[in-house]
This record gives C-alpha cells, sequence and structure tokens, in this order.
C-alpha cells in the first residue's frame, strides 16, 4: 500500500473529452515521475461525472485511467452526479462518489495534498 | 466569529455567468459540507469583478452569494476593477477590493489556505 | 540571490494568447505586491508551450515576462514541447523544460509554494 498521507487532487470541471483525455495523460505522465508513493485522485465536478458513467461517450477516457493506473482514484462529485441522472450504479468500476467536490479538493489541501487544475 | 487561520479562496478569472452561478453553488455546498469554521472566499479576477458591480447583468449570482451565505467573503482585484471602469461605489455591500488577486491568492496559500480555481 | 523556499507556480496550459498576456500582467502585478523574496513559475503546459518558441507568433508575451521580470522563472513541460515539435535550442532565453508539467506543480506544492492556475 501507499503513504496516503500525500498525494494530489486532479481537479475537472468541466465536460470537454479533449481536456479528460489530457488530464488523463498528464495523470499517467506524473505518476510516472512522482512514484508509487504519492496518491492521483481525479476529481470529477460538473459535467465532467459522465467521463465515469459506464453509457458516457467520453468513458473510455477515465476507465483507462482506472485499469492503466491502479494507483489513481477516480472520484466524482455526488451532487453533480445526481444532476446529470448518474446513480452508483452507472459508475465504472473504481470509481466512487464524495458528497461534494469542493469540500472534498479542499479537505485534501489541509491534509497537505497539492492541487492541480486540468 | 470563526477561526481565520483556515479557509479556501474560490478563484474566478472569467466573464462567464454561468461559471459564477456554478461556483457560488459550489462555495454553498461546500460550506454545507465543512462547517462554519472554514472561511470561503471568492477571489473574482479579470472579468468576473463586473459580477459584484451594481449594476451588473449577472450581479445577482454574487449577491445571492453575499446575501444567504454570510461567512463567505467577496474579494475582487482593484486592478481588474479600475479596468473595468468599478469602483468601491459600485460594489455590492459586502464585497471589497484587494490590491492584487494574484498576490492575495499566494498569499492565503501561504497561511494555510486552500486554493480551487472555479 | 532571492530565497528559493518560498514562490508561486502560475500553471497555464491553454494556448490563449489573451490568457497568457493576462497571466504574465499578473505575475507583473503580484511580483510587484509581494516582493522580491517571493519566486515566481510559469509553468506552461499544452499548447501553451509555444509561447516560450522563438518562432510563436505570441512568443513577445513570455519573452516579455522573461526580460522585464527577472526573478520570473518560465518553464515548460518537455512532454508537451516535444509533442509542438520544440526543442531545447527553439526556446526563448530564460526558459528551460521540465520532464512533466503537472508532477513540477506538485512537487512544488510540497515543498510550500503556492499555485494559481491562469
Amino acid at each position: 500500500m501507499t503513504d496516503a498521507t500525500r498525494g494530489f487532487v486532479f481537479h475537472i470541471a468541466d465536460n470537454d473529452p479533449a481536456r479528460i483525455l489530457a488530464a488523463t495523460a498528464s495523470a499517467r505522465n506524473a505518476i510516472a515521475a512522482l512514484g508509487d508513493d504519492v496518491q492521483v485522485e481525479i476529481l470529477a465536478q460538473g459535467g465532467a461525472v459522465t467521463g465515469a458513467s459506464k453509457s458516457a461517450a467520453q468513458a473510455g477516457d477515465l476507465v483507462v485511467a482506472l485499469q492503466e493506473l491502479p494507483t489513481v482514484k477516480v472520484t466524482l462529485c455526488s451532487l453533480a452526479a445526481k444532476g446529470h441522472g448518474i446513480t452508483e450504479d452507472d459508475l465504472v468500476e473504481g470509481a466512487r462518489l464524495v458528497p461534494t467536490a469542493t469540500a472534498h479538493a479542499v479537505q485534501r489541501q489541509f491534509d497537505g495534498w497539492a492541487y492541480i487544475r486540468a
């Protein structure tokens, strides 16, 4: 297991497949550079939550992130998911919901994590 | 009074009413999740400063933030305000100017605050 | 020499001349406000790396940042540079490459630096 006390949140709020793809690539590169002891969490808010839905057209990008990068967490804002009609059952395996994306990103930083806006 | 030593800056730089509205909603949700001991500051830069002007079309969003969320600060970059012809008299009640938005956001982080880009 | 232990990363990922220009102006204002003991690093990722290429149309903006603001570092993601066919020889004087932009911004934050998304 990696040390959970350090990592970074990669905040995606736009439903822009190109940006989600770029963020996934950046996460992959950052993991290779930082090593396994740095946790990576892709935090999807707003329209970006649709990228982790099984039925979403661009789901592949986040699915790839989850499958290829076992240390990456994919976390979705539950409020945004609800707004897009996405339930827990719709999520690709490995993705999970947090109550509020912004509060989650703030708490991570209070815990010493870094923050990157995609 | 809340403890001023912890909070987060919500940085808005675009004059995009949809984004300002989303940021206001996110701030509201984050406050509900984090509790009153976490300060929230909406920091408007660039065209976003017009959202806190009495005469701005989309002023309502930031006004709502100020009225409904008493612990939220709304802070405007004085340089951007000047560039948009907004004086201190034009500001909705509760909004205030800081000399430079970027420097302000940096100082907040040096003081232990979190940073979120809207 | 300034104290390298404190500074901020100004993260630019879009090849948007207006945004690069605004970021350069913000960096200039922040430096004036924070003083010389705070390091400023403009970190260009994605299409923004072209702004530090000698041949780029909008190179002037980052060149100005480098020439007018001696304490500003301009750092480019080597992966993005490679993707845009930019080699070390193409860079304006003072710009340098880092292996991975995201990992670099994360490490800076782990070292106590602030982070601003342009």
